[in-house]
């Protein structure tokens, strides 16, 4: 059995209580109650997900899959596909945005490539776990079998619960592929149920009629595969990418270790949805970092439930969101953790008019 | 002349070309150019106003002003008059909120008692420029003297003036006050042209009936005091209250200095409102942290026409939003400096296509 399919039994159901027992610690803090928004819900969420009401501050950690796309031959992305793999090494050596933020933010980053064209050799940090030189094309056949994309699941799984175990409490999940922004596309339209002009957008950014030319190939991928809705394994084998499937497989595997998933933009949340349809039970676990500009998330997120932390307009990926977010995460443990309470601080609680 | 008409002639124009440059120079990182939306335009906000294209990382302070407000006896706040001066001891301790943030974003913090009910004494680390017991009651009369609020926004100014001499090169306006919100919602109405009941909300957290008291009491305010829209200092005066003049002053010190300001919610707002008012070329300098929960904080953005960087429902106060957003100017400025180029990454540009 893939190991991914053993995960998916073990994924916990988040602790209601803890949750509202960190509500209570919250409402002793001198401040109004309720009064930091949105902080105040992540603690509460971070709780209720770790089992505890008032767990230890989080040890985050940023899982980045790149992959190649048979589809870039169909001419869908404004950059030429060898930037994969050349991104692999700005990874590498800790020049891309993604590198900076999880340094301004204490997370450590994990690099895997998953399957870029041509196999960037010597590089320090990146693990291998290549399922080919890219997908197949979707516009004219299966991205992957059914089985590779079971393995890259498998992956992301193991990994994830590798992290976990090594102490990482806070699951970032970023990507790098060019291309992928049309699989995801593909994806989102089978399953959230998107039209194909709906869910593409302009990616790393094409012209106008490079739009036009992605809205037909991810129409033809939907025509040419047949993707079943109802098997979400299928869907992200015909139409996915080998990062993709890493990345939910790296979702169950945490949330399989109560570690809570935070979601980038587009790709990364096109992730989260196929490990939802895959085991709706991950779903708690996640958590929507920023809305991207990218068009289709919006449907992606809607489809998750999820309502964003962050408005930027950033449609970077790798992470970056994510990671932006982490920092709203830390903010929630340190009120929690590090605030005076009423009694502690001799501060008149709110009267009764 | 009081020190703060002084600064005045002396707030600089921004330096658009060093902003353009700014821009440019992100456009060489290992990115799709402006994928990374609003943590870009920070950053040629940041050149422009510190008058260089790769300014060096912010050095951030954060002005915290408490006073008390007579109008409390009128019935407007949730919480007792003495919770202001309490909260100053409790700033003092490091265990509010603002102290628990600024020490995760790496912010100096200088508390103020501009005038709270009854002095805290031996506090370590509190300035005091008490401008009386807490302000007159605005319902019944003018809040202060003219000549108040002008030794009130010179503290402000010099204090800004002072902190920027000694390294501070971003500043968070933070305020506490109980009835702070009733005085801004009054000085909402006068200067952003917005009736009582659009601009008043529930503060602290009033009931129902506490909220139809407070639009009466600003309702009444308006019609004793008869504030003058055209003379932001009378209006100031009448209706406003001695840390919200401080926080005036500051923003119009800051500026003055090419420092830009980082607002907080609805007070720190209204501050900057004031500012405008009383020097229309500060606007340029003040930054929009968040969108509170609080019913008049919309309008006085609109007025100011700053778009928030953060909406999550916070209504705290206390500097707490402008230390949050604070550090994405963090990041925005880790990413001008520590990303790689294209050319020193070695990754190809965008094809023609």
């Amino acid at each position: 059995m893939p190991a991914y399919r053993d995960v998916l039994g073990r994924i916990p159901e988040p602790d209601v209580e803890a949750g509202r027992q960190c509500q209570g610690l919250l409402d002793m803090k001198t401040k109004p109650q309720g009064s930091l928004g949105r902080l105040e819900e992540l603690a509460c969420q971070w709780a209720a997900l770790r089992g505890e009401p008032a767990p230890a501050m989080p040890r985050k950690g940023m899982v980045v899959m790149a992959a190649d796309h048979g589809v870039t031959e169909e001419g869908v992305s404004a950059y030429p596909a060898e930037v994969t793999a050349q991104m692999v090494a700005n990874f590498s050596r800790g020049g891309a945005a993604i590198n900076v933020l999880s340094r301004q933010h204490d997370v450590r980053v994990e690099v895997v490539d998953m399957g870029v064209r041509v196999p960037v050799e010597g590089l320090t940090g990146v693990r291998h776990h290549r399922m080919g030189p890219g997908t197949g094309n979707l516009a004219k056949g299966p991205a992957m079998s059914r089985k590779t994309a079971e393995e890259a699941l498998s992956v992301g799984a193991l990994l994830a619960i590798e992290l976990a175990e090594s102490g990482v409490t806070l699951l970032g999940l970023g990507d790098m592929g060019i291309g992928n922004t049309t699989a995801s596309s593909a994806l989102t339209c089978v399953l959230a149920g998107v039209s194909p002009d709906m869910a593409t957008g302009r990616g790393t950014g094409v012209d106008d009629a490079g739009l036009t030319r992605k809205v037909d190939v991810v129409r033809r991928a939907l025509v040419v595969n047949q993707p079943d809705a109802a098997d979400p394994l299928d869907v992200l084998a015909k139409v996915g990418g080998f990062e993709i499937a890493g990345l939910a497989g790296a979702a169950l595997g945490a949330a399989s270790k109560r570690v809570p998933v935070m979601l980038d933009g587009f790709i990364s949340s096109v992730a989260g949805l196929v490990a939802a349809r895959l085991c709706p039970r991950v779903m708690p676990f996640l958590m929507a970092s920023h809305m991207s500009r990218e068009a289709g998330h919006r449907r992606v997120l809607e489809a998750l439930r999820l309502r964003p932390l962050l408005d930027l307009g950033l449609r970077l990926g790798e992470g970056t969101g994510a990671v932006l977010a982490m920092g709203l995460v830390d903010s929630s443990l340190h009120v929690l953790h590090e605030m005076a309470t009423f009694a502690s601080a001799g501060v008149a609680e709110k009267s009764q008019r």
